[in-house]
């Protein structure tokens, strides 16, 4: 089954300890969208400028992704600048220039109105609902948000989540949307707000959700080289849902083995720049980190 | 098989955000041993002064632990003081009075000295390798340490590492001792100045261990509440080294076994002050929270 996405296409500039990147492919929907492609088909909803290249869209083109969800507008593409710290643990951001983003309002092709599985990445609130009521009861619908969001328009976010399958959110953002500090009880908070089931990104220290009365563990991939974790959440996101959306298991064993599936990609996403680790992968790859991901995390009985 | 551990035994002084301790027992060689004892026979080297209780000794022989190692000398008992902070990520030392512990030069009873299962708690490097030394061929022997002597003493420890099968340290040491942050490499740098195994403790987000060629990893338990982490790294630790005494099973598949059984107890730990979360519990209770290990662990196949 097929998943729609909705959310940024941007060029970035990133700046790590390992290199820098300048304008180079980047945006939550762009890196969900490749990281879901190995599992299913993707369409992916989002804006460009004119300044959008070619070789950009053949980015998309190349993993099978449909792009005529895309729009191009007068103007140039969001651009956003970051750089981060000696142990890639914090992030300043440079810039952001919202450009064509400022004046995103997305209009779903009528082939993406009965795709089963929605991913709405980090967008205003007011744009995730929009983009659900074009959508004709899908069959999971999860989400993404941020702190933006979180503090600046609670009351639009409140509404969407009650429409929400999954969250998809990392750490702090749920601690602060909860208001909580400790993560079970922020969890349960959150919950309690729509969602059945809340998946929380920890970033090097991998993710752990919440599955109704479960909860679920996997650690970060121990990793001898990084480059720039740029996407490695959005990435998580893709390989998620389309694992979900392959194998169509939306239950606590399904959501089990689609967060290590997500976990993977990020894995790969996070060893090189921009894009560069994922758009090339084939299934043996992906098969085998799972399988060490297994590796990693198994202990026989007391 | 039983375990003989050298360390600390203390009167703590705790103040965390969920309430205050005062003179309350503690120490690594208490926390240690105590964990252990669930698992196997303990016992304990350490010293005290005039002021230690006939009630703290009660602590020790109401769980059968071994106490004739334990010295009492003129003078009052090292006294340790410390704060946490409001999410118990950080802590500040208010005192450290080392008092009857300056002086402390670990004697073996007779009886300890063919032990096959020795712990070296962290106290200075000088003294473990003399514990080492009046012990005969053990079979495995394990060791934690701080950044006090990583610092102060790295000969020493150089020196005393060689003959350690297994480093217990926290991961801020082990990036320390390396010199590297990257745990990856931090582990490898590690392994290459002796010992076989290295288990890297990560506070609430659990553990990670490098075993020969294998990585395992264990995440914190995600608990509701949480009241003084005091002691949790020392009552892995005895979890850990009690679960591979009582099994004998030292490679790869024994150690991932204890190393969830150390987890295990100091989810126990953490949940009550002091030593009050791993006083009372038996063997049921321990039982089942190393089934919701792997319940919040598993998956399957991709």
């Amino acid at each position: 089954m097929s998943i729609v996405v909705v959310g940024s296409i941007a060029y970035d500039t990133v700046i790590t300890p390992y290199g820098r990147r300048e304008q180079t492919l980047g945006g939550a929907a762009t890196f969900f969208s490749v990281a879901a492609s190995y599992f299913c088909p993707v369409q992916v909803v989002g804006v460009v400028g004119e300044d959008f290249s070619d070789e950009d869209v053949e980015v998309f083109s190349a993993r099978g992704i449909d792009t005529q969800g895309i729009a191009r507008r007068p103007g140039k593409s969001f651009r956003w600048g970051g750089e981060y710290s000696w142990n890639l643990n914090e992030r300043e951001t440079l810039f952001t220039e919202l450009n064509v983003f400022e004046e995103f309002d997305p209009e779903l092709p009528p082939a993406y109105r009965t795709t089963p599985h929605v991913f709405l990445a980090n967008i205003a609130p007011g744009l995730q609902l929009s983009v659900l009521e074009q959508v004709e009861s899908p069959r999971l619908v999860a989400l993404d948000t941020m702190n933006y969001w979180i503090e600046g328009d609670r009351d639009a976010l409140a509404e969407v989540l009650k429409r929400v399958d999954i969250l998809v959110i990392n750490d702090e953002e749920a601690r602060q949307l909860a208001d909580e500090y400790n993560l079970v009880k922020a969890a349960e908070a959150v919950l309690s707000m729509g969602p059945t089931a809340v998946v929380i990104k920890r970033g090097e220290h991998g993710a752990t959700a919440f599955l109704g009365d479960e909860i679920f563990n996997v650690p970060g991939f121990p990793l001898r080289d990084l480059a720039d974790p740029t996407g490695a959440g959005d990435t998580f996101a893709g390989g998620f849902m389309g694992h979900l959306a392959r194998h169509g298991d939306h239950g606590p064993e399904g959501l089990r083995r689609a967060i290590v599936a997500g976990s993977v990609m990020a894995s790969f996403c996070v060893e090189a720049f921009s894009l560069d680790g994922i758009t090339n992968l084939d299934e043996d790859q992906i098969a085998a980190r799972y399988r060490a991901f297994q590796a990693l995390t198994r202990f026989g009985d007391l």
